[in-house]
């Protein structure tokens, strides 16, 4: 388990604040990919399921973690697991697209599973926050697949996260995105603040995080959020399903340079890990876990509640009512 | 009074050019925040006027400085206090978001008073001088509060290089945005430019700039330079007090790790000492001090004339006919 | 004639596999501007021809290389010496604005002439390649004229890698803009890759890049390829002009100022280095050269061939009609 400096604070949180949690197994943080990723089990939770087509070239991964497609410990490892498997290694071969899209026409992902950052933060869930921020290292990493957002339905929180972190993203009439954890007194620390200022600009990031706003799919393309917005989901389906058959006719090796020139744009991993390692203070602040202890409840434990569905203006007016604190 | 290595090269080609000035004193340029604003008198010559709100989370900052709001040494002197004032400091209360806009409807902030710049350079203009630059500073380096600026007028030359340097801009139908100082032989030297290039793109910036043009608010919300623009000065009122509310609702400690992570998409303070080091030889040529001086003519010496309600265009028409040199 | 660390590495790829080549001459790469460009030959191959105005303050370059304007030696030494004429020095009058356009109303610039990178990799062929690699460099370099494609034709491959890197972009109703190396196993590898970036977003560029899709007029013009788009030819010419004239009524100093200041947006020259380092071992792929000789033998030898007037669609459809391996 590779561990960043981000990390490393976080563990050191831990065990001020945690004493009876064992200690964490310490190692150094594994800049670039595994060497031997090996075989890995795909989806042992079943939360994601894949179809493939183009003769292997292009992967279908379909979330399912009924009723919200919330991020929980199961869904975060059946991701972890996918990614690793995607890394490159010699005499193996790996798909050059893979498209992200969901069985729930609510839901593309929800947020993260609140229970993960309520205090004691046992070694179970440090184990869990730490295959969140690996998930992100390997998407950054990985430049032999492009990876595509089909979003038709909310992607919230850790799921707009992720989202804002693949190569590309295309909406539907369902589609509506959210980085909302300014209303919880957090932020979106697994890098989602400082990918979605590169891509729709300082002002307009300022205003949509600070404000905790969402995106629906006009105006996210309008704003550079999606590439395309397209009104019905099956004009979505086939059009994305089209784009990525059309790069995966192309050897991967332009495919790795292009994504290897492109991804200098990213954010640099050390201003990555310094905002995780801002976050995790507010993490330990009473007033926040308050609020996180009182968002699951009124989010009836995160289920498919009017609470839930109504994000993020929900949570903007429990605050304006006084709810959380 | 902090120097930087900019200043320093100003103050010693304004010793080599004006040897009756006394000697400035000599400080080391302080980054990052004051450690001891301490108690400020604000707004001393009554130039922005302040109306707070929602507990006090969220002050409306009003320029007024009749007839065309022009940025002189009592704007400046004003402006700093104010944003001195809100640095923060232990058991020190500061709004969470400031609205900037003007009591004029024709400008929201015009010019600097080029009396400042017209040589010699006095130790008086330095300081007026200086006061600009850690104002620009003091807004790169306040992360406790967001700034919102409420553009329904004019925003011209120094102006607009305030305004595109705060968090989000929003315009009205009276929005008329320009950085003209190409046409004088100058550029936006107080970091108007390397700040645009990140919010347009740099092929746009480079017409604006070079070409001297303006943006009215629905190209300039197009492009990204306003993050909506509004039909009504109501409309422009009401929506932006709502998202500042809404802003206001959230924690501090929020607004501020958002606001670090996305301003780091800011020049560096390096680049921006740089171009004020490539400005400062330009005010000294001959060419451009003998046009500062035909514009201070022609405008009626920078009062409300058909020459200053007439910028850009009427600068560039200026140097078409003539008129400058 | 300047060489870099990529182009050593192509020299050492060239000397490996094409034995007979005679050993080229090595020199450090300079970097920033020649010492003393001297006079020039310009245009010694007719393929650019000069229109001056305003003065001299504003040339029109007109590319003229039919049929279709393909990037070939003759028209890379044409530039190349174009822009080194360009080159400031003291006592030495250079234009304010360069607008390069084109004689051929279906092409603006072609993609590069395919034989220069036909291995065996020759000396000559090398040469050629360092050229195009300096003349990047010096459009990047050269802060003292503005450079602006006006661009109603096709610009495909090398030239829109040339024009990516222009400081405007303008296009009339036959524009049409393509990155398409990807197809041929190959990438934008003269910079293309890197402007591209910034000025669309990543995920834009993204979707261009690696499907080797096309940006019509309007598209560009929308995700900000190109400053404006005109719906008529006369209407492009006339406001480029206008624009091109307004620029050049300013001082030079200040156009050189806010080229420098807004350059800082380009992408680092170690980054370039880098992207064509790593483009070298591709062109030596066997499969990439079989790619190679196929589209030269498909495309007429690069004519006005029913496929060259089809790119990038006609080079989709060849990989997917596995007409290339």
């Amino acid at each position: 388990m590779p561990i960043s400096s981000a990390k490393i604070i976080a563990f050191a949180l831990l065990l001020a604040s945690a004493a009876p949690a064992p200690a964490p197994a310490r190692a150094t943080y594994q800049r670039g990919l595994p060497t031997d990723p090996g075989s890995t089990s795909v989806s042992r939770y079943g939360k994601i399921t894949f179809n493939s087509s183009s003769n292997g070239n292009v992967t279908r991964a379909t979330f399912n973690n009924p009723p919200i497609n919330l991020v929980d410990a199961f869904v975060v490892s059946d991701l972890f697991d996918f990614l690793h498997s995607l890394q490159p290694a010699p005499n193996k071969t790996t798909p050059k697209v893979v498209v992200f899209d969901s069985a729930n026409p609510d839901w593309f992902l929800g947020h993260y599973d609140l229970h993960n950052i309520e205090l004691p933060f046992t070694q179970t869930k440090a184990d869990v926050f730490n295959q969140v921020i690996d998930c992100t290292r390997y998407i950054l990493n990985t430049t032999s697949t492009a990876f595509i957002a089909e979003i038709n339905g909310r992607t919230i929180g850790l799921g707009q996260e992720l989202s804002i972190q693949m190569d590309m993203r295309f909406a539907g009439p369902n589609a509506l995105a959210s980085s909302f954890e300014d209303s919880l007194g957090l932020t979106a620390a697994a890098g989602g603040q400082p990918f979605l200022g590169p891509v729709i600009g300082k002002a307009r990031a300022m205003e949509y995080l600070l404000a905790a706003k969402a995106f629906d799919g006009p105006t996210g393309e309008r704003l550079g959020l999606f590439n395309t917005y397209y009104p019905t989901a099956e004009k979505l389906r086939s059009e994305v399903s089209a784009l990525a058959e059309r790069i995966a006719l192309f050897p991967q090796h332009s495919i790795n340079d292009t994504k290897v020139t492109l991804s200098l744009l990213n954010p640099t991993i050390a201003s990555l890990d310094d905002q995780l390692a801002r976050f995790i203070p507010l993490m330990y602040l009473p007033e926040d876990q308050a609020t996180i202890a009182k968002f699951i409840e009124v989010s009836g434990n995160q289920t498919d509640s009017k609470f839930e569905l109504g994000l993020p203006e929900s949570s903007v007016q429990a605050v304006r009512d006084g709810v959380y604190l």
